[in-house]
């Protein structure tokens, strides 16, 4: 086995790093390398692979094993070529990369060095590891128990056994201090370099900043319309009407406009008319061997029949129990309220002020608590529940998260706004609900993960300056991997969308009672914006990319969001002393009127939904065009074909 | 010019009939002509074409410009793969048909001879005659006004300057006869033949017959539960909680199904994955000559502003005119209700006890009239908004029939159930309503038309019997053609499914108070299978066959009629004197109360939609199994193309 050096060999490039664990037996990392580096005709991955060295603070607890992976230039293109890449060709429009036409691309040089993105090569790599397969192996050589059967994905194997212990791509350096600068660390009011934020971390991650970014400048409006509320004492919870009547066309009209954007971001990365693969099980998948109905390949089968048992037997009423649990916290929250309340008026001070807050802020730091325990309990029982692909676990996953976060945030105000029917305590509870979990957030997310990983530099620095001169502050390659190989896994965009969402639900169905809430949550993303971008870079291992073309399930939990914010907000308006005061004789009357505004507005904003296109009118012609002409190719194919056919009777 | 007899000559099996203006210069039919007659590689159709002769009963006034076109069964076969017919496999899967693996389908037998169906040859003529498209000519030879452009579809051109009055196909005598014996001959209580319905008329229509069934299915269940309530007086409008209730989930469940059913159709009629072409212009379409920006193909252009000006500024206007004269209208039958009501009251008899009836029927006459009127109007004005594509047209014209006739035929009700709150009234206008409408439309839509024909095949059987050997009742194929193309045309599906949509919201809006409703739909939609049956077959021209996977925009009307029926029950729940003795002191909290309902059984409702799978488990496996094939002969196909290009560049 070859050994790489500090900067490795010359003409090897290491883009992602394999780590086994540190006993694993020498035949099966033998075995996978020659597996590895056997071209693809022989059913090899055709990638390079290099060992790191021990590196200047070689210890016996460092682990050795750990195999830098990459590629030559041809073997990323064909890759490119495998996962169905679309970039931008000479004439301007989208189209699937081949490497037969590579020069018609546009940014095509020479030997199309620096034509794939570094996220795209790392994609491809990783996406080449996972399609190597076994031909007639029973097992992984030396591990008698972890069984192989023809079609099998080795790396999932190995990484579900835990002989492969983990899997991820290489920060760049000079890249990522580029990136950096332009993104969080020069103070300046621009957009976000959304495309090299694309360029380094793929689309799944640059969609999300993208979101977060839209996000913020649509709540400008609301926040800029806030602050007069606040300012002038408009916020005596009569002049709400204008305000929830802003709020209702607002939700509707950015989700739709969101979609336009995130449609014209993703058709010019490439993902929008990019053809997803066959799915392939998940890792953690487990059932009988037999054979997929569509595929006919031998592979683990569970009956659909029992995960629907297990969902609607065990899962759903472990959620209901937990939303009765959460319901009760909530009732002890008002009692507490209640308590604190009789102690202010018995005997007022400062003091007693001071506690009027308190249990808001038990009750915030409480939610966020069981939010996070539930998370896990969430993982555990959808891991259970055995999903056969990674997109039904996620389904799953959010939807159980999403409901329980949903009540446990939003119940109290529901309960105070529409049983106990006071907007003084729903405004208080509301403000110090977002201020506490936005402060608690910013600091579980970043700075608590920034102040570990920088005890972790900081000691790895130290050991490294001991044997070198001082002064060379660079890491040398073997110590950067290894310090990346420690850092926190990056869970994906999951916890962020949920904040947002959260945000999102905070804004549209309680602003009008609270102004202020808007100007909150733009701070918040500003802020936010910030400490994802500084946690991305440097606080959690490199993500692989992810070719998203919309940021998916969320778009959905988003649009319910909105129509729930409709009828809220509908109810708020029923409910102020303005309109009260039109129908002075019948609340009969009045009820009716809201509940007949209602349905006009639902009805109205689905009719708006049909009516906007989900992609915007220059990108549906290049679509379109893009169609066309495959058409066009294939009819001419098949004349060709039948010409050639009726000459061969002939 | 060949002429052809009356059985025309032996090989040649004649399936459609262009019908020119009887004094349509010679050049331009001899162009046309040879222009069909030309092989594709000329760009020609590579059709049979013969004249028809002038028959037996040939008078001076007998149109001679009538033209069989057929095909050979090799361009039959290159044609079905042109359009991309998808059939049965012999592995049982549905594939798309190719000329170079014919043999490997299931049906194929000895040269193609019955492999396709009478329906798909049809559609494959029409779709290559459609697809004739002009060379260099700049206008039809002898007509120059008839311009023409590289591109441009000759017989769309010829078409819209009236040139070709018709182009139709034949019947076929024999399968026709065999089709209406097993369809609706015998009385019998058996399913309709729907799969031959689809071999002779193609999957357009026999959806239709398929949809019409189903439904009646459906309501069978409803049915059952209303004859007891009718029958032992249950209708005293204090029992409807029932019904109502069973209504909403009824009404949620039956739409959700009848996806799936569809679904299972269309895949075995090989539509479900078919691809559908590049729309083309519709005829009437007509704009400045400029460049298409997807095909970059010369055409009329017409700018999207000016369609969107006359559509809200002149269409919206006059729907809106329109509606509020359908309120106006029934402004006056309440008024001639009232006045009926105050007659029989000053002196009740038998005659002013008919008298009561009166105003229904007459405003049941007024609003199918009314229906009539309008839909001229609104086909003129979806006409003259220029829709570039026939299926925006069709959007159109549905959207603003649609509205308009569920505005015309609901308005009295609603008005009846929710603002005089009567319900003995409801019930009575709804019966009279309903059976009215019945009446005339089988009368409208059958019998006269039926009636009409007769006349005129008697005629032409007595002009032939004048010159044959009388007992020989068989037609000769000339005069059978002339025959077929007197014939009135058939306008699609729109009406028959519109009838189904009133009936509909009939059953889905107010059976709950007048039980008797499903039934008399159940009996109606029985004599409709007959009476479209025998329309199809003996009315109206044959149509060409359409090969629709689903049931398109009436899937959307018939789920948002099902919403308007959940609101609809939940407030005539609300309004029943059961339910608001449970409420006897306040009425907000009943009111409360049936909204809160309402709101969770729409949420319930969409939550439904997503849970049913649209396609059963067993077709999304064939799909997904056809996907995962094309992937993998893709991907195979490209590592081939790869091995050779790295061969040729060593």
């Amino acid at each position: 086995m070859q050994q790489s050096g500090d900067s490795g060999s010359p003409s090897f490039n290491p883009l992602a790093v394999l780590e086994f664990m540190s006993d694993t037996k020498e035949e099966a990392i033998a075995w996978l390398l020659s597996r590895i580096r056997a071209p693809q005709e022989a059913g090899g991955a055709g990638l390079l692979v290099e060992q790191l060295g021990p590196g200047v603070s070689a210890e016996q607890k460092d682990n050795l094993n750990l195999f830098l992976v990459g590629a030559s230039w041809e073997r990323l293109l064909s890759g490119a070529e495998d996962v169905g890449l679309f970039k931008e060709y000479s004439d301007g429009s989208m189209r699937g990369f081949t490497c037969v036409n590579k020069h018609n691309f546009k940014d095509f040089q020479g030997d199309g060095d620096g034509f794939l993105s570094m996220a795209e090569c790392q994609y491809i790599i990783k996406h080449e590891l996972e399609t190597l397969r076994a031909k007639d192996e029973t097992h992984v050589p030396g591990y008698s128990h972890a069984k192989l059967y023809p079609g099998k994905s080795i790396i999932r194997r190995l990484l579900s056994k835990g002989i492969l212990i983990q899997m991820f791509p290489l920060h760049h350096k000079e890249e990522l201090k580029r990136l950096s600068f332009s993104w969080y660390k020069k103070i300046k009011l621009s957009l976000q370099p959304l495309d090299k934020i694309r360029h380094y971390y793929g689309e799944g991650q640059a969609l999300y900043f993208g979101f977060l970014e839209y996000f913020t400048f649509a709540l400008v409006p609301m926040a800029l319309l806030g602050v007069p509320y606040y300012m002038f004492d408009w916020e005596d919870y009569d002049k709400y009407v204008a305000f929830a009547v802003f709020n209702v066309v607002w939700c509707t009209i950015i989700l739709e406009l969101w979609k336009r954007s995130s449609a014209t971001l993703a058709y010019h990365w490439g993902t929008l008319c990019r053809k997803k693969a066959f799915e392939e099980p998940r890792p953690g998948f487990h059932g009988v061997l037999g054979y997929n109905p569509v595929t006919d390949r031998e592979e683990p089968l569970y009956p659909n029949a029992k995960r629907q048992l297990r969902i609607y037997l065990v899962s759903l009423p472990f959620v209901l129990l937990c939303l009765y649990l959460s319901l009760y916290v909530m009732m002890i929250y008002f009692q507490m309220e209640g308590w604190a309340l009789s102690v202010h008026d018995q005997d007022p001070s400062f003091w007693t002020g001071v506690l009027l807050y308190i249990p808001s802020i038990i009750y915030a730091v409480v939610i966020e608590a069981m939010n996070l325990v539930y998370r896990y309990a969430a993982e555990f029982l959808t891991e259970w529940e055995n999903h056969r692909l990674e997109s039904s676990y996620q389904n799953h996953l959010v939807l159980k998260v999403l409901v329980f976060n949903f009540f446990n945030c939003f119940a109290s105000l529901f309960y105070i706004a529409f049983v106990m029917q006071d907007m003084v305590l729903l405004s208080q509870s509301l403000a110090t609900l977002l201020i506490t979990s936005q402060i608690l957030n910013q600091f579980m997310e970043a700075f608590l993960p920034y102040w570990l990983q920088r005890r972790r530099n900081k000691k790895m620095i130290r050991k490294v300056q001991k044997r070198r001169t001082p002064g060379d502050k660079e890491l040398p390659l073997a110590e950067q991997v290894r310090l990346e190989a420690d850092m926190s896994t990056y869970l994906g965009t999951f916890d962020d969308y949920l904040e947002l969402f959260l945000l999102f639900g905070y804004v549209s169905l309680f602003s009008c009672v609270y102004p202020l809430a808007a100007v909150l949550v733009v701070l918040n993303n500003v802020t936010e914006v910030y400490s994802d971008a500084f946690k991305m870079c440097h606080v959690f291992k490199r993500p692989f990319a992810d070719p998203a073309a919309n940021i998916g399930v969320w778009q959905l939990a988003f649009e319910t969001m909105s129509v729930i914010a409709v009828v809220t907000n509908c109810a708020l308006i029923g409910m102020s002393p303005q309109v009260k005061a039109y129908f002075p004789e019948s609340e009969t009357q009045l009820i009716l009127w809201t509940v007949a505004i209602e349905h006009g507005l639902l009805a109205f904003k689905f009719i708006l939904t049909f009516l906007i296109p989900d992609v915007p009118k220059h990108i549906q012609i290049k679509l379109a065009r893009l169609e066309f002409e495959s058409l066009e190719a294939l009819k001419k194919k098949k004349m060709l074909e039948g010409a050639e056919f009726r000459k061969s009777i002939q």
